[in-house]
């Protein structure tokens, strides 16, 4: 276990939903995990006026979390962690009372003994950011002098590359860029970070991790929820902003990129950002027509239910554009990758909830037996992100008999085979982390910049292209039926379900 | 299905106990299963004087097998079955009456439409092989003037080199190359025969399959069982002659064997005799000393049970120096195999019953994440040969948690695991392709005395050898001590238990 120094963590928008929904419950799981350190304090701040008192109440002992999986919890141990939080009221526009806010912190700081080490953690909307860092550090509140300062914050990073670019240089004029740490909880996730491993820990992938071996590489995030409660927000965004954008690209990184020269930080980020750069940015019309399928629900019936179309949401514009499915085909130019396509799609309201990478090997060079519908036969590797995380390899066996028939069998690895007390959740993990100065899986402003430099020229030619469509789906299907014919030849998406070895495996007398 | 055209199968030894016991079973079954032409016949001859009724009721009606599995069968259908089969006394050496034999293999080729197609399967010691297929010649049995004929024999295929050629010249004298099926039954099995269709019908193992990215090749064939009832036999065998020269570089041959261009049968045995050409004959004493163990077991006691010595055994020579324990490391001088040693054992007396293939990867080139006990990491690609059939891929996944701690996982297939009504014995199936010609899994001549040319000298050596030993182990132990140091490095034998997925997999709490 790595060491964490004593340190307080400031919260901003402290009396917002995600406090109470998410980070507490993550640090009062790193308590119980005995990862904080001996001196720890958290300090919410925010709009509301409210005391240590309350704001302990409302983020402990009364949360919708405490109440379901702490019930059981001893209410001495949990008495000793609430003790550990504290409030402060920053009035109407977060832009006054920083001299109390710094007092406090410094107040705090002294009677527990933080040693000057503060987490700023952002949970407000971006557009507050440069003035929350800007009165940071008119306080001095961003010198490392003594004690380090780190200011986190959470996606979306810019709403395009412009914005992305502002974003990163309103928080650069006040904190060094290493001192900032943008949190994608994708890449907390094990299956994520395994990704890392799988290619540079094992001998028998990387050297088939190439143009000379892989056909396509096809990646899939579905999810079979609508927008819910987030029409006002999502119908802003959409598909490609939401997900593409951040969580898809960093897969893509973590699959495009080169071997680091070790597990740092800043080396595996340098990688990622290359891997990034290196995708191939669609400029004409002709190609992001060919190469881009916008979609968006319709009405429907999932499972004998009626389900609204995304235009009925609550929210959501009735004669809204915005795409809640994204299909992207696009080529990496490196010498690693060249000529070999890559094929992402994002999207709501699909048939199965699941995130999974297919790498497409290529057929073997010659036959040597003769097999039939040798497209469907490739041999694949399949990472499943979620759910029912694992590895699976689609590869040739015999078939039982005489001569040598060939039928596809399965070699699989599942995660929840592997032995363990405590899987950490991919919050908990990420906030560890930035407790512990570790910023490997925190996105650097050259990475989401050079995200946001691919998606730009999608997103500008979807809102303002002339021939551009947002095809209709019906929710529950597997997107637009000309999303189908993205991929070429005799392939197609593997719209896999909700288990990795699906029910479509070797069976000889089919 | 494969069109199986009319025909005789004429065996000679048949009131020995092969034909009740292995032999009527295989053809029963491939009856049973409709893999029989409509017209066929079965003509036992032997030196026993008995009817063909007195010769069904021993192979058929009364025979163990039946009793034990057929027991159930409806009557009509076995008596139809054993209404396909006849008799022929051969008088007491072999040598007379062939041309009573002649006659009725005319008369009953006649009778019955087999169109002059026979295969004479000589169920006898070899000594007689020559002096049989003599006699069939004189009679003009072995002419394909009209309908084919093939000649099929069991293994021991020599008993050296030069036994082996002797073997060889006797029967080509008489019968072409192309007529002469020899069976060794391993080739019959699904898992052995899978090791070309893993290998040529998939295109993620060729590319690693060389010496760029294996390190070293570990074959494990244990038995559990002594000599039992074959200790005369057995003790002027040995291990070598008995499973070594035969079946393990069978399976050398397969895992050495560049592609072959296409899966015909001369295709595929052209490039299995090229790989065993390509092993590297050791004939100097030091080489030999350095790279062979020879071993014999002692007495022990085995689950509480005491076990006899090889030398007490029944038939054995009290100062026998027979080996039932070999250990063979060499090398493959090729372009693919250069420097890679292959480390080869087959034994009695072990504590588990197992074949198995390991192709040990080498480590990455470059540590990315520091791994301690590298050595023991590195990926592996087991395959099962039996029991619990499979394969399994060992390699690195990530350690839940923070950081890259890399721990090994497996990923498998197991056979079992494929829908299928009815795989075939290895004794019915290579009968079957016997039948219809396909000569792909038998031994042609010159794989047979290649295997010898490279096995000869050992045996040679440790017959004749100055500094031979034949090193004791006790019953039950993985053969002798010094065995253990015949894999250099940090690597040794990987000692398997009886299941593919062993116990020491995956562990992080451990």
């Amino acid at each position: 276990m790595n060491k964490t120094a004593n340190q307080m963590l400031i919260i901003f928008g402290a009396s917002g939903d995600l406090t109470a929904r998410k980070l507490i419950p993550a640090i009062y799981n790193l308590y119980k995990g005995k990862h904080l350190p001996e001196n720890f304090v958290v300090l919410g701040a925010s709009r509301s006026s409210i005391t240590d008192g309350e704001f302990r109440k409302k983020v402990v002992h009364e949360s919708e979390f405490l109440k379901s999986s702490l019930g059981k919890e001893d209410q001495d141990f949990v008495s000793t962690f609430a003790d550990k939080l504290f409030y402060e009221d920053l009035g109407d526009d977060y832009d006054t009372d920083y001299d109390r806010l710094s007092k406090r912190i410094g107040d705090l700081n002294n009677k527990y003994h933080t040693e000057n080490n503060y987490i700023f953690y952002l949970s407000t909307p971006p557009s507050l950011y440069e003035a929350i860092a800007k009165n940071l550090s008119d306080k001095g509140l961003n010198s490392e002098a003594n004690g380090w300062k780190r200011i986190l914050i959470e996606k979306p990073f810019g709403y395009s590359l412009q914005t992305a670019q502002d974003l990163n240089k309103g928080l650069q004029k006040y904190f060094k860029e290493k001192q900032i740490y943008r949190i994608d909880h994708y890449l907390g996730k094990e299956t994520v970070q395994n990704l890392l491993v799988t290619r540079f820990a094992n001998s028998i992938f990387e050297p088939l991790w190439n143009r000379n071996y892989i056909h396509h590489v096809e990646i899939t995030n579905a999810e079979t929820v609508g927008v819910e409660k987030r029409g006002g927000y999502y119908d802003k965004s959409g598909a490609l902003r939401d997900m593409f954008q951040s969580h898809l690209l960093q897969i893509v990184s973590l699959i495009v990129m080169e071997p680091p020269i070790n597990s740092n930080a800043e080396e595996i980020r340098n990688e990622k950002v290359k891997a990034l750069k290196s995708l191939r940015i669609m400029t004409d019309e002709k190609t992001l027509f060919d190469h881009t399928i916008k979609g968006q629900y319709v009405a429907s019936e999932i499972d004998g239910e009626k389900v609204k179309g995304y235009r009925e949401e609550e929210g959501v514009d009735a004669n809204s554009k915005t795409e809640t499915f994204a299909a992207v085909k696009f080529f990496v130019d490196n010498w690693r990758w060249s000529d070999v396509p890559f094929y992402v799609r994002t999207a709501k309201r699909m048939p199965t909830k699941v995130t999974e990478v297919v790498i497409h090997f290529k057929t073997p060079h010659h036959q040597v037996f003769k097999e039939k519908d040798i497209a469907n036969k490739d041999n694949k590797l399949i990472i499943r992100i979620q759910p029912d995380e694992g590895i699976l390899i689609k590869f040739g066996v015999k078939v039982p008999g005489q001569g040598f028939k060939v039928e596809r069998a399965n070699l699989d690895f599942y995660y929840s085979s592997l032995v363990d007390t405590n899987i950490m959740q991919a919050y908990e993990r990420l906030l560890l982390d930035a407790m512990q100065g570790d910023a490997t899986l925190y996105a650097r402003a050259d990475e989401v910049e050079a995200a946001w430099a691919f998606v730009d020229p999608i997103l500008n030619y979807w809102e303002n292209g002339e021939d551009v469509k947002t095809y209709g789906y019906s929710a529950g299907a597997w997107g637009p039926k000309n999303s189908d014919g993205l991929i070429e030849g005799e392939y197609t998406w593997r719209n896999p379900g909700p288990h990795l070895v699906d029910d479509s495996g070797f069976c000889v007398i089919c």
